[in-house]
């Protein structure tokens, strides 16, 4: 029988830990979760983990595990640590790559969820042949996945790429980082709902969403709002779409790439967001750029991208 | 008796020509400079320029000549063509490289005095070693060279590194692309000189420079008050380092360098401009990389520093 090689990728999060394994075209032929117990240290989930993937690989006849992905908050690529994780009680600094190579005894690639899924883009998604782009992570924050010559932008100290904390406004919104006026702030899923509560404030525009509390406003009620006509809602994607074109005209100033894409939950509000943001890098663009960068939705399916992501960390070291 | 491998670097101004025969060390061992003529074509220039160069080649015993690298305005590094340069009336795209490599029928570069200058710093100034750096040039515009994983940041369209038109501010400055509120606008000679003139409108600090008109004004007169003391003068230089330093906080978010060389003119206003630059762009700085990139003035000789650059364009290209 034919031997299949497979690359194991893992996603870490907070609270579940997913893994898939996946061919060299981007299929996942298993995938399967655990509980990350993020409060016990990184020495006892590797062990677990492991378990739970022999078991599941045996599912699956003729595979043979070729390497490794693993995709972590705060993880540095090149010295494979993670370090001061927010959701995860690990060591200040802990050699995850180190971990799981012993563990699988195979090559290990480790990266963060935004570098995972320019990878992913470029070998699985709608980034297939491209040499320069750039992937935008929006959740709540906003990650960024930057590759250049075919290459991830890692850069001296493994921390390139950060366009989540690029300055929007000196002394603007007070940011998780210790700063203000970064660019996450403004453009994500907490940064919009920062925007829709600033604009009641401002405006004396009727709104749906002046009946609801700070703590319990999300993007996705902005986005119903938006979507039913609400001015302030449709206004505060409009200064989201603005802010986020500003600054990818400043990325592409830098990088030159072809495309960018946006990937994660709010990159699925559509014309509310990725049209706009279109029009609005375009007028802040250097003019020689102009129209010849897109900006586009992630080509990877939602479902498994983060998986995908992990597996590509893995596919794209075998490849190098 | 031994030969020597030279390469053959030619600075291509608006007024004058430089070229000088260049060693694999960044020894300047011949030069030379013809009148550019640029209202006549390129296709006058290039021979007048080779048969100067054979001329100097002369007095070289035992020199090889083993690649040209060219540097001009507006000149794209993957295409080789020259395209819309300000002070050349050449024809709206010239293929530059085609040109000279025809003439002297070696291995030809051709790019701008940004990307020259940084592979310059690289191969012979205060790069070497460096694989993550960005070279800033500061003339009366604003240039800059990225290198990342050791090459040049060209982009999908040869475009990338222009950093000289982020914006700093929607609605700000004119400047010379067309749009509004670029950095060149508010950080390089002309920039200085704009920014004294707002400060002497907003302040009723006296100044020596309220005797100057607009049109006198350069940026080496301010530096002279400065040094003597002119409020008005100081600053305008430290509003220049502030803002220098916060779009190299953005600068080092997206590719996260070792160092930033400054270079040119302005560079050398050393505790006006490059000590401040420092403290800003720490202050602006993304926690994590604060501290660990250091902001240098060029290492490369003033004097030889285009024609250095330009022979690094050729070297690199035969080490690649």
């Amino acid at each position: 029988m034919e031997t299949r090689d497979l690359a194991l990728g893992i996603d870490i999060g907070g609270t579940t830990t997913s893994f898939g394994y996946v061919d060299r075209e981007g299929r996942v032929l298993a995938e399967a979760t655990i509980a990350t117990e993020g409060s016990r240290p990184a020495q006892t989930l590797v062990p677990r983990l492991q378990a739970r993937a022999r078991e599941v690989l045996q599912g699956l006849d003729g595979a043979r595990v070729v390497g490794v992905g693993v995709c972590a908050p705060n993880a540095n690529q090149n010295t494979g640590t993670v370090e001061h994780a927010v959701n995860l009680a690990w060591d200040p600094v802990t050699d995850l790559r180190g971990l799981v190579r012993a563990a699988f005894d195979l090559p290990t690639e480790v990266s963060n969820d935004a570098n995972a899924a320019a990878l992913g883009e470029m070998l699985f998604g709608g980034a297939k042949g491209m040499k320069h782009f750039i992937v935008i992570t929006l959740g709540t924050g906003l990650g960024s996945g930057l590759v250049a010559n075919g290459r991830l932008l890692l850069g001296a100290d493994g921390l390139a790429g950060e366009l989540g904390h690029v300055l929007v406004q000196p002394g603007g919104r007070q940011c998780g980082c210790g700063r203000r006026g970064c660019l996450e702030t403004y453009v994500s899923a907490t940064g919009l709902c920062r925007t829709l509560f600033e604009l009641l404030a401002d405006s004396r525009e009727p709104s749906a969403l002046r009946a609801v509390p700070y703590r319990d406003l999300t993007a996705k009620m902005i986005y119903v709002a938006a979507c039913a006509g609400d001015p302030v809602a449709r206004e505060a994607f409009d200064r989201t779409a603005r802010t986020l074109g500003q600054k990818l005209a400043d990325a592409v100033a830098h990088t030159g790439p072809e495309a960018i894409f946006l990937f994660g939950g709010l990159a699925a509000a559509g014309d509310l967001l990725l049209g706009p943001a279109q029009a609005y890098m375009d007028e802040f663009m250097f003019p020689a750029y102009r129209g010849h960068v897109r900006l586009l939705p992630s080509g990877m399916e939602s479902g498994s991208a983060a998986i995908l992501g992990a597996a590509a960390l893995a596919w794209n070291a075998l490849a190098s």
